[in-house]
């Protein structure tokens, strides 16, 4: 049977001898990248020098890769646009969404969120100083926690440890009927599983791209903003490129158009150049297929490493509904079995305290990656390889 | 006599037939970033995928340009770091400087300074809403305005538009004695002028990397905090890389040591690259240098615009010590002249209502280039080659 992915493998370039499992904390190089940087740099910068900012397209890159990426969410055409980090993204969000919200005082998450997320959030609280209050409840709790004096929902989707799914139909219904509003992070669900934030009526989403979208390190994020409210937003962190006429210089800020008020400064040219290009991979595919995939590959993973490894504790759900693109097992040696793991050319990561992560991503894992990954993963348990001095020693991780 | 630049100058990408006085607005490419973006791209990027966090030093990058930075703006080691755009950073400065007065209400800024720093602390007031006061007076009016309600004196040194230069010795010593904290924009400053953070004793700077400092469109911005601050600021904008332990993933926001709470989320790497290349040429040059050249350079444009042109009409000071590294001319048809000029080669920029803007940027700018742009200036007004209908349609202006 031939691999309806094999097209989009060989868009990538993947390192000789290694099993990249991840990808959904760095994306791998597509190949067409690394020549649009290039032209990017060498023909636009170079060349065109300032007048590449409309000679090259540069100014529109935020709005026009925005729609693309909203492509694969369910949003809205012009409802995205690209730029800042992440959690700059969520405090946009936040901020607008608490504005919107005046009279109530909670923020709801939960202790599965992204630790940046909540870092966020208290720094907004601090900076308002109006007594709102980040209420985190376990994953499971969000439901019944939703209440009257809940302003926002704030939650990622997937889990970055586990990969557990919330339901986001669902709760962003339940926030809107307790008259809340809900913030979804999508960064381990872009490009990871179906997402339809039109259809669950979410009401903000921020993602970043580096991950499953693979637009290089330190690429931009991205916010959505439902259209329904996207004139209403006051934009907290109201930057120029934001602005209705930002050449016009007006000393008075006036939010631009819908989604453009979500700009704030210069956008990253040389990260958005090498986006564009890892986009061009995701035109080749659709959501559904890749989603089949995607558990397709998670379940064999699960499957195998169960059968070969019966120390490691399965951290993620083991029904694929309940979960998004990757799968995590515990053992409290995790961080040593990772070192040694990548030693072997099989690359997961570690997050702490005990957590193996792999991440999958049909774009260009194969199911003989999986067996690949299995068998290595095997050989380091069985042979006890992580109970070397080396891999024990505690670098930095990333 | 030999040129002390040519050998930076050989370091840049100039092309054919140009002569670039944009270099305030863009720095061109130098030769050696389009290389080190390429290797950040292929052998960092591609061949170690997540491991070049650590492996190719990708993490400490914003503290390690920081310090080279640093060294331009007079600014202590460890007290600058890279990131985020420069709206965003204004953010940052003002929200810290603002809790450390709480007392006050007054944000001190002039009509001179960069829209952006006044549309970002009018979106923070409105977010504080306690309020504060964003006073905008005259540039010439700053000091005497400063009083015992200021809590901020906020300026960009060098004026976007005129080049008219702020005091920051003086104006820091008045803010000082009021009680009230300096937050300098150095986007005009920063690779233009001599800068000296640490004599003036600037509370807090911000500056961006692709006008002089040449890190190509969109590079990132910095942020200086003085060290006798640097511990006791709150960061409002509390990113998980601001974080005093980022991979502990502690669900509690601690802040990191000094200037680190000021980093946010991932930061652009190949931007940073490219940024990386563009300081080794700040390497071969001293700032007096630098500064000697430019203003050898600007009195240049100026007498020969002056005797060439007189329906020009300067607008930036006559006195090379109160101002930046550029020389502005006003007429009325400003954007049609601009327009002409550059179809002639020689690219400066239009400022509305009636500012043509020049830069001189000594690491690759000529006498010859001051002396074409005046040749090619006179053609254009002599022979009002700009009341042309190609060069009056208004196009966006970058």
């Amino acid at each position: 049977m031939s691999d309806p992915f094999a097209k989009t493998r060989a868009c990538f370039h993947l390192p000789e001898g290694v099993i990249y499992l991840d990808g959904n904390s760095l994306g791998p190089l597509p190949k067409a990248a690394a020549e649009r940087v290039r032209g990017c740099v060498e023909r636009e910068w170079g060349e065109m020098l300032i007048t590449a900012w409309n000679r090259a397209g540069w100014m529109d890159l935020p709005r026009r890769l925005g729609d693309r990426i909203g492509r694969l969410i369910g949003a809205e055409a012009g409802s995205v646009v690209l730029g800042d980090t992440l959690s700059i993204k969520v405090y946009q969000a936040l901020a607008s969404a608490l504005e919107m919200r005046p009279e109530r005082r909670v923020i709801l998450s939960d202790s599965g969120n992204f630790p940046s997320d909540l870092y966020m959030a208290d720094g907004l609280i601090r900076t308002l100083a109006r007594g709102h209050e980040l209420r985190v409840v376990a994953p499971e709790a969000v439901e019944a926690a939703i209440g009257p004096e809940t302003a926002v929902v704030m939650l990622t989707e997937v889990d970055y440890r586990t990969g557990r799914r919330h339901d986001m139909a669902r709760l962003t219904a339940r926030a809107h009927r307790a008259g809340a509003l809900a913030i979804w992070d999508l960064a381990h669900s872009a490009g990871a599983i179906e997402v339809d934030l039109a259809g669950a009526r979410a009401d903000f989403a921020v993602g970043c791209t580096y991950k499953y979208l693979n637009s290089g390190p330190g690429g931009p994020a991205f916010i959505y903003v439902a259209p329904r409210l996207a004139d209403r937003v006051r934009p907290a962190l109201s930057g120029w490129l934001g602005h209705e006429a930002p050449f016009a210089f007006d000393p008075d800020y006036r939010p631009g158009a819908g989604i453009e008020r979500m700009r704030v400064g210069t956008p990253p040219i040389l990260q958005m150049a090498a986006l564009e290009a890892a986009l061009d991979i995701w035109d080749m595919v659709e959501m559904p297929a890749v989603r089949a995939r995607s558990v397709e590959l998670t379940q064999a993973f699960i499957a195998g490493v169960e059968a070969a490894c019966p120390d490691l504790a399965l951290a993620s759900p083991r029904d694929p509904a309940e979960r998004g693109s990757q799968v995590s097992f515990r053992h409290p040696e995790g961080y040593a079995i990772m070192q040694a793991l990548i030693a072997d050319g099989v690359i997961g990561d570690f997050r702490a305290p005990d957590i193996l992560r792999f991440g999958f991503t049909p774009l260009y894992t194969s199911l003989a990656d999986v067996e690949g990954a299995v068998a290595a993963l095997r050989r380091v348990m069985a042979e006890r390889l992580w109970d070397r001095p080396e891999f024990r020693r505690r670098a930095r991780v990333t």
